[in-house]
């Protein structure tokens, strides 16, 4: 494990990706040609479920008091989105006492059908669904289903939560297969508009393949976390934050930024100790604070805490790159992950220099309106005309022509 | 051609898709092993540029009246996104007094830099470059790029509309290898963070292989009008907007639906005496207007003419799938393509069930920003910590705990 101080990371990695494209292109082209019939072999095959693969929610496994932690954590969402619908959700709007029309402006409304996928794995991943769930309600969606590959107690723990969300079915599929069967529709699993929830390569991939006929959320890459420190707080602290992100999977990533190089080297030692995979811990020494945003902004993290005594807010304004961002040495990631309010899907793999953590906005859609005032039609016609006569379009002359 | 009663129909093609994602995969592991390099072949090879494919932009081929009535549509296009981001864009926002949070909100900016991809093809389609441009300037972004691989006399005038528009420079590349160029970064070629602008098959493929790298607006289809009349109107209309879509690809398509036969049969008529692709028009008899909302709404047309005389209103309640809508025989479809003021990039191929027309939202993005108060961590932190233990993540809890 080493210090560095090379600015330059390369982010994006490529391993495996084509030959798991190539195993989903199969799985894609046989539910494709076949539906349920082949689904269901998939089903055997991957999931092991070889009953009926669509669960009725009854059981509920949760204590009293894992029931009343559980609705203090989806109230917490659900205030944090509410406001955030307030705030910016889109909404039907038009233009007032437009010169050429009577009705120029769009119309908003919810997706009517989507997919919430809650991964499997080796954690049961409840506040997945949470975090999915309430944005769409909120949205207004008709239709929410959910498909998971979990098993046992992890399942258990799932449908005590759909239990809470009065969730009434689940579809116990997992992987590829279960993105595919949804974007395309079979006898028993409806075809959906748009599919959200992260999952491991197989799944992001199937998703990337579908995107187009549905709607996806994200390409949902490892998670990651970046930590800018001057040093001046508790070395267990830094170790327990980026422990808390690789836990998840092998390939999350860990960024340690400061100009503290003492500090720097104690962190060292300590990961050194851990049982732990090094490479995916990077350590960077750079010359000042300025430095350091730069890196980070950079690299675009997932989750990016700033972890500095003095000069706060000046540095704020220097960071414009991450998903998430936890200021100060108290407001740990692990709170953004559960009951903070805000939405713990973010944008991953620098993808935070385009996109925003999923919200209400997300299950929300426009559709432009227009109703031209029949005595204005000559002025804005012959605009137009002229346009189409620029671009050399013979018809869209005519369309316009024809109606002067 | 046939009139059609049965209401089904099959919108996504697939034909040779297959083939073209194996041979732009190739391009984009080149252009990746060997950057520039190879972008300058493929640029010799397909674009027929021997010298800087950079060009300044200097020359206006328009005259005045062609420049005035460009000025006149580049301010439509601007007074309506400006409405729309004043109403709708998204914003810097927070709670306020939230118990738990200094700080909770998100944090609103442009996305840096964007590539707008002008097709080449049998127009100049510099309405697209205007649609593009004018919501990416008002949401501030700060770079933005501009490449086509148009010629002649059809590149004169989108030259001349950059220098309406006040960019410099011109990236001389089509095709594939322009959109993996920007997505990876050459030496002469920025790494952008977004691409938006349509094309045709390849372009697409290509912008659905890197989405993940960069962001996309969509995967465009042909262009597609569906049209829904009593049959009450003027038939050269309908004729002239059906041609008027047919004329953009070989690929546009066209639907009319009417409980009107005799309107139909005429149609029918006419239609056989064009010199078009006579499978890409689909005339349907339905029932009655309501069935004409079902199958339309079913179908999700990019672009909806409602051509009816009685019962608009409730009609348009029970419209709710459609990129653009317009109402009336005056209102046809070509002002929206126009100057009209809405944005003609629209989501085809029945993607409007989850996508929205282009707007300034799609050029910026949110981060979210938190900063808990020091005396009430324990109480979130509490609820987060049952939350890490149901989920089974040992450091997650850790994290919090150590901070108790």
């Amino acid at each position: 494990m080493e210090i560095k101080k090379k600015n330059f990371i390369k982010i994006i990695s490529n391993n495996n990706i084509y030959n798991i494209e190539k195993k989903i292109e199969k799985i894609f082209k046989k539910i494709k040609e076949k539906g349920e019939f082949q689904l269901i072999k998939y089903i055997k095959k991957y999931d092991k479920i070889f009953s009926n693969f669509i669960y009725k929610v009854r059981k509920n496994i949760f204590s009293k008091l894992e029931k009343k932690t559980v609705k203090k954590f989806i109230n917490r969402i659900y205030k944090f989105h509410k406001y955030q619908y307030k705030k910016i959700g889109i909404k039907n709007w038009k233009i007032n006492n437009d010169k050429f029309f009577n009705i120029i402006g769009q119309k908003c409304s919810p997706i009517k059908k989507v997919l919430i996928y809650v991964p499997g794995g080796k954690f049961s991943y409840i506040s997945s669904l949470v975090m999915n769930i309430i944005p769409a309600r909120i949205a207004g969606v008709k239709k929410i289903y959910i498909s998971t590959p979990a098993k046992g107690l992890k399942f258990l723990k799932i449908v005590s939560l759909c239990k809470i969300l009065n969730i009434k079915k689940i579809f116990r599929i997992g992987g590829a297969h279960s993105i595919f069967a949804f974007a395309l529709g079979t006898k028993n699993v409806p075809k959906v508009n748009k599919i959200v929830g992260p999952g491991n390569l197989y799944v992001s991939l199937a998703k990337k393949k579908v995107f187009g006929i549905v709607g996806i959320d994200n390409i949902a890459g490892p998670t990651e976390i970046l930590i800018i420190t001057d040093g001046k707080c508790l070395l267990k602290n830094i170790v327990n934050d980026v422990m808390a992100q690789l836990e998840h999977d092998v390939n999350s990533k860990a960024f340690i930024l400061s100009f503290n190089y003492n500090f720097l080297k104690k962190i060292k030692k300590k990961f050194n100790k851990k049982k732990t995979l090094k490479k995916n811990i990077n350590i960077f020494f750079l010359k000042n604070l300025n430095d350091c945003c730069k890196l980070s902004n950079k690299i675009g993290p997932e989750h990016l805490e700033l972890i500095i005594n003095n000069n706060k807010k000046k540095i704020l304004k220097k960071l414009n790159n991450y998903g998430s961002l936890f200021i100060g040495e108290k407001t740990c990631e692990t709170l953004g992950d559960y009951c903070a309010g805000t939405n713990h899907v973010l944008p991953t793999n620098s993808t935070c220099k385009y996109s925003s953590p999923l919200g209400v906005n997300d299950f929300l859609k426009l559709n432009n309106i227009l109703k031209i005032k029949n005595n204005r039609f000559k002025k804005i016609g012959t605009y137009s005309f002229c346009i189409a006569k620029i671009e050399g379009l013979k018809y869209h002359k005519k369309s316009i022509l024809n109606r002067m």
